[in-house]
């Protein structure tokens, strides 16, 4: 029997619900409202509207072959019938009823409903600060804030921007605007990191220390205290000293829209994610809610989380859409998988972080690997670091993180890790993992293989090393004599450091040095070091089966180091 | 208690079990024998040497860290002593001997063991042709063909080219031939499609029209009867005619090389695999095999094939070196992941191809998706195809092919799919799927999840739709009016058509079609097209909606139809 939906909110997961019933019941009704003048647009390409790539702001709001997904579009070509500049005031679920208001008339309206559909999204975090609304101020969330941001850019009013925090559209309107604008750029963060609870303090170090080589600047672990200016903001005060700028940036998170559904008495978490069955129906089970306006299942930890992303969205209304028409279509939650461009590289993960890991009671660890991303002989190739987190005792991963080439190289490892994560799967899974191999692609012993691996012999004991974030100290202590920095490259990759610190930096290549075992001090800490750590874990295997105690080799080798940030 | 191993083959899996138990043991003595003067290569990269991409054979020779591996190497660096020259003429499994000759002085030795790996490998399959010793006709296979094959188009001996197999290396050699030298190149292949058995021949001729429109002929369905010449090939002779060549590549599978594993009496498939269990231990436990000379399991059809990669045999070889030392690594089996670049595209899979599917008794269908690899408003992208194949009853994901781009987005979707593959993922696996999004990297709903969607729809019977290969003749057969050919795209991007075909040629775009039903006949099949498909399926449910009974849109569009090769 033809039904009529109501779904609140035409941004991703309202129109996809509603085209997707649509299609399956095309006898029934579908009215979407938004309160918002503009509907259907891809929020997530906002700083590449930004930047210039995309540009004209429309383009994020049409289709595929080009055609404006406004309201004409969705009643022409999928049905449903849209109400822009209409906003929700109440739920009455007794009587299915939604009541309505005109944004702009003000005028008062009552839609009834069979079934809902709440699609109300979320809202840029607002810090509450002092001066928070000057204007110049602003943020990242609907094509106005694109529209406006860029105006300021291209009408010559900024030649210095700060970012209020370093998360995935901070990070990519920092590129937007030092890349393509030259723009001054300073990222202000309240944690000592970038991208913190997504990724480590080494990947993120390897992250920013890309991002400073291309101009960005980091204040990291600092508190916004307020924005000072005149007519527009001028400045912005930390708990740590000031900096001028004439364009602020504030993307500190997201808040999901759920105070309808708490006036509805819907079930709504204590952090305000609107709670939602494995159909994505909410308490009422005639209504049904998803994207940024949900908590979804985290299936690593089996506990509900936040994850406002436009794929998400998507994936649920999709969901929504088969189940308002009887279909038993079910979303069981996610691993939390992410990729952000970062001019020539870019950061991305799946699962947990090691961080992220520990706050959920695992007792974890992980392992930091960096190896070409095809076969070497390729010449077109680039360095990959990955991070495997593992649970200590039953070796289950819980987690990746790669930075790697802006190519689709890392995030592929990243989505191929990501889909067996469900499936609970240990360090053997990875080892074992089967990728396609032509060297154009791959080396024959993919990452991923070579991770997992990497993973066994570190649980395993054989493999002990330590990382480069823990490498400046042991080199500025290096006068005490308690380390022996033993470089195992051959002669000819060495000579640079050996030159530079000939006291210091001593070189013996791995394969001579079961027969140099003499050369090396057994009452000192020897620090085995090579290109990416592949060599130097050789080395210690050597000197472990020589009754060496002493011994530690540098995880990702001073590539890593060196795209950490610390150049010896 | 230290042992001593005897390794039989030096090229890609005896290095790596050699390696690995060394490691693991390192007082244990490791002898690895290969025939052939040279050792541990990367086969795979020869096409890449041939094209001059790389510049060095030595490269395809040395470490990451540019050393080479030879026997000195592997003595120093990896405590293992490899005698080059050197063949394994006979086992003695009850004295736990095998009898050896040096290939270059004819010399005998016999070397003890208590555990013994088999790593022969394979052998270019020869088609045993009337002029196949000719010179001038060359397999690909050890380093000696790599350079001997380069001489000979360095030298300008060669004008034109013939490869006989369409299969990997033979696209790959091709490629090198007619990209980076400019040769008049041919490739005759016995079926009639390339990369039989591998892919479908849609995607197999898209592949073919993206070779032909870069210059390389194909002879499909044609058996070579002969080579023809005097003292040197001249001619390629085949059951339809015949072709000048100064240089053929006979590139026609894959052998393995089991004769040792026979005459030591150990369980040798029919088709001349050794068999092995999980543990990759051959019928005597005392002896392990892997690699090209190797059955393993399929894990979709649970029947043993033949995966002749160097993956696999680094993968098996981690496995043989950890059981060596005692330990308890599995080996279980693949289920056959590949990936071929082909100039600016690639083409790739996992698992089973449609007629694979049946072959094996799967009651299967398959959709075929075109989508933009990224987000289509980000200004680099390209139109990705993916053929996915359900097993019908079940919506089991039986397999998975590509045709993208070169880089890696389209194979990482295949390595996606692969690692789920072993876990027996449904259509609704896929639509759920999770990958990161970001608009550089995918669309919000990622190219995966849609074919699981649409997947879904088809088996559901709402999307009808029939493939670029049964285009020309319904288009040829036009003058008869038994299809009504309806363009549903908006008027502007109908126009070029519509101007050339205006008797044949309709447009109705898909919003207008719900108001102009009268304009469309019910007495003829309607054959719906878009630029990909996702409009004409639209307009097919609009048409189900009012009551036509013959409608059929074009899966895939007029973009899979252009890269099929046919233009209208």
């Amino acid at each position: 029997m033809p039904q009529h939906v109501v779904v609140i909110g035409a941004v991703a997961l309202g129109p996809k619900s509603a085209c997707r019933f649509k299609r399956l019941e095309p006898d029934s009704k579908v009215t979407m409202i938004d309160k918002s003048d503009i509907i259907s647009y891809g929020g997530c390409g906002i700083p590449y509207y930004v930047s210039g790539e995309v540009s004209e702001a429309m383009q994020l709001r049409t289709t595929t072959f080009h055609m404006l997904r406004d309201e004409k579009f969705f009643a022409d070509c999928k049905g449903v019938d849209v109400q822009a500049l209409t906003e929700a005031v109440r739920i009455d679920r007794a009587a299915k009823k939604v009541h309505v208001r005109r944004v702009d008339t003000g005028g008062q309206a009552v839609l009834d409903y069979d079934r809902l559909v709440l699609a109300t999204g979320g809202r840029p975090r607002r810090l509450n600060l002092p001066g928070e609304d000057l204007p110049g101020v602003h943020y990242v969330s609907s094509p106005h804030d694109a529209v406006s941001i860029r105006q300021a850019v291209t009408n010559g009013e900024v030649e210095k921007a700060v970012v209020v925090g370093a998360g995935f559209i901070g990070l990519e309107m920092a590129e937007a605007f030092a890349d393509m604008w030259g723009i001054e750029t300073t990222v202000i963060e309240i944690e000592d990191q970038i991208m913190p609870r997504y990724i480590s303090p080494v990947l993120a170090r390897m992250g920013q220390t890309h991002m400073e080589d291309n101009g960005v600047s980091f204040r990291l672990g600092q508190t916004v205290l307020r924005l000072e200016g005149d007519e527009r903001v001028r400045r912005v005060v930390t708990g740590k000293g000031s900096l001028d700028a004439d364009l602020v940036i504030i993307s500190a998170g997201v808040i999901p829209n759920s105070e309808l559904a708490v006036q509805a008495g819907l079930s709504v978490s204590e952090r305000g994610g609107i709670k939602v069955d494995r159909t994505m129906r909410t308490s009422d089970p005639d209504i049904f809610a998803g994207g940024d306006c949900v908590e979804i299942m985290n299936q690593i930890t089996g506990q509900p989380f936040y994850l406002p992303m436009g794929s998400m969205a998507n994936r649920q209304g999709r969901v929504i859409g088969t189940n308002l028409a009887g279909g038993k279509a079910e979303f069981d939650g996610a691993v939390g998988t992410y990729v952000v461009k970062i001019f020539e590289k870019s950061l991305c993960g799946a699962g947990l972080c090691l961080s992220g890991a520990e706050r959920f009671g695992f007792e974890a660890m992980s392992v930091l690997l960096v190896q070409l991303d095809r076969a070497h002989f390729y010449p077109e190739k680039e360095l990959m670091t990955l991070e495997l987190v593992v649970e200590k005792k039953t070796r289950r991963v819980l987690g990746i993180q790669g930075f790697g080439s802006k190519g689709d190289a890392t995030v592929g490892r990243i989505n191929t890790v990501s889909a067996m994560l469900r499936h609970r799967p240990t360090i053997a899974d990875l080892s074992n993992l089967e990728m396609a191999y032509s060297p154009p692609f791959s080396s024959a012993v993919d990452i991923l293989n070579t991770i997992g691996n990497m993973a066994e012999n570190a649980l395993d004991g054989k493999n002990r090393g330590f990382w480069p974030n823990a490498f400046p100290r042991l080199w500025e202590d290096r006068d005490s004599g308690e380390c022996f920095f033993l470089d195992c490259r051959e002669a000819a990759d060495a000579k640079h450091h050996l030159e530079a610190h000939p006291e210091h930096w001593h070189n013996i290549p791995q394969g001579d040095i079961a027969k140099r075992l003499k050369d090396i001090p057994r009452d000192r800490t020897v620090v085995l070091m090579c290109n990416t750590g592949g060599r130097s874990y050789e080395a210690q295997i050597t000197l472990d089966h020589h009754g060496f105690d002493k011994v530690l080799n540098l995880h990702g080798g001073l590539a890593a180091l060196k795209a950490w940030g610390f150049e010896i």
